[in-house]
């Protein structure tokens, strides 16, 4: 299971003062109140699931793009054209958290008339965890997807250089007793920021993970950040074109159906080069529509129930998981007894907190 | 990229002639020739396009269902309940391929009115390989999506047992000068003709294909075939959680989805224990409801001319290919120069031909 384990050494914060802060921070930027609650509630729900990189570490690349005046805080998504089962809109290059939520609540919304719809998305930036879009939906008792391109960090399969991103796609269904499935991959196989603990730590590298800028595999982190992630399967001959597939698949699904960049031509997501133009996919399904209420959640608890209760292969950590358990089970306890940050997390917190005149609130030393 | 080589012996037999065979021999069992001329086809897409073990080599096992009187040959599909983006139909357990191309037009059909559309059909059987359903779409200009779930042959992470099928993902998309782009995935490692083949050749597997009955790695491919696949990516720490995720986001969109037979409650999919009630969801997507004609297919050409231009790893077999070229040229080749079958495949078909008073066309020596 994808585990992000607590850092050792760091600070603990309350989420909703970790919330408030972010609101707070986002507002004083330029960006209207409604605005700024949809980016802190992304934000928080990344950092509650334990999922570090995506959440209010981010905040400072973000201000950056802003103060650049690469992204504009105060955008609302725009409605384009559509039909009742698939709508595209224009995100005027604001927030990627809000115009999701908005493109996502269209979805929802238009999937109850007709059964099952999608929201597709311009002119859009990073939007933290797509997980959170499709547990949205699934929250509503709807089957959930969301789907991102990104700037080009992956190598096809037989290709030297970065020509696509870690694309990923997220998946949820409401889940009866079990709350909620939730699958949120990469379709690399790690995450960009999984070589670079690596490199601090370092490692070395397993075959299959990353090539070098010369087009061979990468075995030192150093050689994997200079050159290309691999997707997922790795290398052609374990099925590594299997995750270039579906790397291709979410390109074709955000950037090419949604008429934003796509591929190589992503200028980086955090880059003040220019807008990334990012390209996102929504979609809601109501089993409801062709099923009795109930019928759907009660057989996936049964199939769940079949799934975790598997006899273990020798050695097994733990039990079988159902994807979305670790990250909802860490989500509940850090919103109960606080959210763990690392130094250099909180540091960069409490620099921006200060140079904004918001200053970051109290927190206690971690273990 | 997934390659089927030729068999090294064997004979060479025109397509028309074995889709005429195809056909009648169907007939002759019971099959309304409208269904019979669904499964023909599709049986005959897999054997051009390369994919021998699910074309015409699974002939005999379909017919022991029929002769079982575990499949209904006559059995006509019916929409059951639905809205204008969902709709499911029972298959009352007849031809899947039949029962999946007429929810596919449907589908299609009401994509062209709401923009995109969804068929679920539950009470089907094997329907051949996923991503024909898939090119039936892309051929109309749209996107199309199709799923299916299968036996349980796969172990999720962690589990010792088979709780799961290779449950494909097939997708498809228009493509402009490159025709089409079709993905057409098992989501497990490798599928389990694969172990056949390794078993015959006397090759030993590498880690991260199979666990024997014991659930630790099999190497050895009698242990594998007597125990699990695993999914893609192998074992946990190679991303294993990741193809054991894209498996139940498959399992939970049809057997689930469907009111279908789901997960370890499959019968084997040929087996004539009873009916396999396998559950396939069937998606169209019209890039024409959010864009202007032909802008899709543009940018589409854009990006695979960009990915099929890319310098190359050192050692690369050939250029980068785009998802469905290699079995497109296959199909191209054979459609013109006769389909290659080997022995075994050739005999089980004379075989059937003879039972049933249908005799198998000549055929000529391959190589």
């Amino acid at each position: 299971m994808p585990f992000y384990p607590d850092p050792v050494d760091g600070f603990v914060i309350q989420a909703d003062a970790l919330r408030a802060w972010t609101d707070a921070l986002v507002r004083r930027i330029g960006t209207p109140e409604d605005i700024a609650a949809d980016v802190a509630e992304v934000l928080l729900a990344a950092d509650l699931r334990g999922i570090a990189s995506h959440g209010t570490a981010r905040l400072p690349q973000y201000v950056r793009l802003v103060e650049a005046g690469v992204m504009d805080p105060a955008a609302r998504p725009l409605k384009e054209i559509g039909k009742p089962a698939v709508a595209r809109f224009d995100a005027n290059n604001g927030w990627g958290h809000h115009a999701g939520r908005v493109a996502t609540d269209d979805a929802i919304e238009r999937a109850r008339e007709t059964g099952a719809a999608i929201s597709v998305l311009r002119n859009t930036n990073h939007y933290g965890i797509a997980g959170w879009y499709a547990m949205r939906v699934a929250r509503e008792g709807l089957i959930g997807l969301s789907l991102t391109n990104t700037s080009p960090v992956v190598a096809p399969t037989r290709a030297r250089t970065s020509l696509l991103g870690t694309n990923p796609i997220a998946f949820a269904a409401p889940a009866g007793r079990f709350g909620m499935l939730v699958l949120d991959m990469a379709t690399s196989t790690v995450p960009r920021g999984r070589i670079e603990v690596a490199e601090r730590r370092g490692e070395t590298l397993p075959a299959g993970w990353a090539i070098g800028p010369d087009g061979s595999p990468a075995t030192a982190p150093r050689l994997a950040l200079e050159g290309s992630l691999l997707p997922l399967g790795g290398k052609e001959e374990t099925g590594g074109y299997k995750g270039y597939g579906l790397a291709l698949v979410v390109e074709v699904l955000t950037g090419i159906l949604g008429g934003a960049a796509f591929g190589p031509n992503i200028v980086g997501l955090f880059s003040t080069e220019g807008p990334s133009d990012l390209g996102q996919l929504f979609m809601a399904i109501d089993p409801g529509a062709i099923d009795k209420p109930a019928a759907f959640e009660a057989r996936l608890e049964r199939l769940l129930d079949q799934l975790t209760r598997a006899p273990l292969i020798p050695g097994a950590p733990g039990p079988v998981l159902y994807p979305g358990q670790p990250e909802a089970e860490r989500a509940e306890k850090q919103a109960r007894d606080g959210i763990v940050v690392d130094r250099e997390h909180h540091g960069s917190l409490v620099e921006l907190g200060q140079r904004y005149g918001v200053p970051f609130p109290a927190v206690r030393p971690f273990k």
